[in-house]
């Protein structure tokens, strides 16, 4: 090897020994916050702030003569990482009261998820699942919040057959429709009542920056503590309607499960050679696969009754297949200049969207392209 | 604010300010090696090299009691930027023969990249576009390479008009379709031909680590010059049939596009609120609409040509829309369980694939939520 080059090489390696002594410095006093922070009680990801250090940095690097999206990148990544690791440190407890709070469903995978949250909070969890429903009038009888974190199918059943609960307990679902739920909690209990839907899978490694969508019930003012430990573990909050939720959710979610798991069931019947299409993909084809893959690996109950949940939203995809074969039907007869036309319409009505989506999708695809060697 | 956080967070700033040094002496010996690599004629991008390097950091980086995967990632974004700087300092020319290389198309988005490169590389380019198609005739005379970078709907009649090109003159395309363009190349000329599909679009902001896939034609050998300097700008290369491309594009390509298409077109339709959307949507959902919404920001004359470039594709459309209506008869009919049967039937044809997607895409949604603030 050329001489020079394998100085420039020692100095790369000593560049990036310099580089791992700093992140583990960067982590340890992050550890250090996250400590102090949860003494004094303080949420540990506070949006505002860190809008400000990333703003801060990108002008420092700048004046570096150094890309500030590179800083930011870089920033962001070890900041997850430092926000994964609060988890060891456990999360404030909003709630003085001793009361336990009652998981029905804590067994499953998003139950389990909430269970293992407030016990880093320090509450005390009774979960309850098929194998020991005799404990619910028991376990309910003292409750603080009793959250319903059982299959969609069952929900609402689930509800109806709950024991009589404390006046001032809260009664919660993690249920990804809301409105039938949220109906049947208000008709069960006559005290506080309050829907979730947390925008996650039970993968995610940390609550920060994650989404919990909430459709308020009855007594919201009872339920403050509850999203004020959200916002402990860097949970983002949004509020609407149970009906504002279930017509926007019917427009993402089912569509996107079910056009996935079709897409999935076409591959398999067409029956490709599947390495092969891989080798071949580029970022954005494996991207496309990697989001229909994806999906079996996981419970297909659970996507059956995501889709099932509503026939409403069966109703809203007999309208995509018949536009889908709108479209093909175009096609045909107008070609090129028919299809063109149609584009620029639905351009239109993305409007500053479609840039933006743009924009942030090369970000992500190259960052795909990053791990490719 | 507590005395102690303070502390601590000048702690983290000078954090920052080192690791903005050592990025940026980093980027600094990077440039060296990029330049001296340049003056050796060595490509920039060598995936063992690379695969090697980050290997040796994982290690490092767990010895210091970090996870291996936050020096990866770090290195990776770092490096990406690496790429991106070669750029400025050119590349080694593999072809020492002065004859010009001629862009048919070199106008079109696509063209302009690779007349681009080519000419960071020190070739002499001759752009040929409609408003100067007069010049071809000469430009070809003594052209080295003639590149047809010119939409798929006009690629056959482009290469059936060229002029007669010297017997030694490779003759590419770069249509994402291969077979038709390949047969109207081999009928034209008797010289070296070979047909390209380079897997990325024209926003890419480095080619280093991006895929063109070759389709070899007539004499291979005369385009191992074109292929080496690929090498040298940081591209892997996959060699295959037209056959074998046409038909694993059909399986990705037309159906991630009509799709994509359809289904902005559905919810253009159904008119939501999508700045709603955008607010309510997790990370999986907020991908979905970014990778709907990034095609109505770019032409739709190039999706309508890649549509339409096959009617054994649309045929293959059409099985699928007929797949989906029975996979919705089949929710009508035998409900969850049939759902779940055909579900666990996929999995099985996934495989392994199915568990390493969900892996990979966990990552990558990671990643999306890490830019939030």
């Amino acid at each position: 090897m050329d001489p020079r080059l394998a100085a420039l090489r020692d100095a790369i390696d000593a560049a990036d020994a310099e580089l791992v002594r700093i992140l583990a410095k960067r982590l340890e006093i992050s550890r250090e916050i996250g400590q102090l922070k949860h003494e004094l009680g303080q949420p540990l990801y506070v949006p505002s702030r860190e809008a400000e250090l990333i703003a801060g940095r990108r002008a420092d690097a700048e004046h570096a003569g150094l890309p500030g999206d590179l800083i930011e990148d870089i920033l962001r990544r070890t900041m997850r990482e430092s926000y994964q690791r609060q988890k060891h440190q456990g999360f404030r407890r909003v709630n003085p009261d001793q009361r336990p709070i009652v998981v029905v469903g804590g067994k499953g995978a998003l139950g389990q998820l909430f269970v293992k949250w407030f016990e880093l909070s320090g509450y005390a969890v009774h979960v309850i699942d098929k194998d020991n429903q005799n404990e619910l009038p028991t376990a309910v009888s003292d409750a603080l919040l009793v959250l319903i974190a059982v299959p969609v199918a069952q929900t609402e059943d689930v509800i109806a057959n709950l024991p009589e609960l404390p006046s001032d307990c809260v009664l919660a679902d993690v249920t990804s429709i809301k409105q039938k739920p949220l109906q049947a909690m208000l008709a069960r209990h006559s005290g506080p009542v309050i829907g979730l839907h947390p925008m996650f899978g039970p993968s995610v490694p940390t609550l920060a920056k994650q989404t919990i969508l909430v459709t308020p019930g009855r007594d919201h003012a009872a339920s403050d503590w509850l999203i004020q430990q959200f916002a402990i573990w860097g949970v983002q909050v949004h509020s609407l309607t149970a009906e504002q939720h279930d017509k926007a959710m019917s427009m993402i979610q089912v569509m996107r499960h079910l056009s996935s798991f079709v897409y999935g069931y076409h591959l398999s019947k067409e029956n490709p050679d599947l390495e092969q299409l891989v080798q071949l993909s580029s970022p954005i084809y494996r991207l496309e696969l990697m989001m229909v893959g994806r999906l079996f690996a996981q419970s297909g109950e659970l996507y059956a009754d995501i889709i099932q949940s509503d026939q409403d939203k069966l109703s809203m995809v007999r309208r995509y297949l018949k536009r889908f074969d709108d479209v093909l039907k175009l096609l045909e007869t107008e070609g090129r200049e028919g299809f063109v036309r149609e584009f620029e319409k639905v351009a239109l009505w993305f409007g500053p969207y479609a840039e933006g989506f743009l924009r942030e999708s090369i970000n992500l695809l190259q960052h795909t392209s990053d791990s490719r060697s």
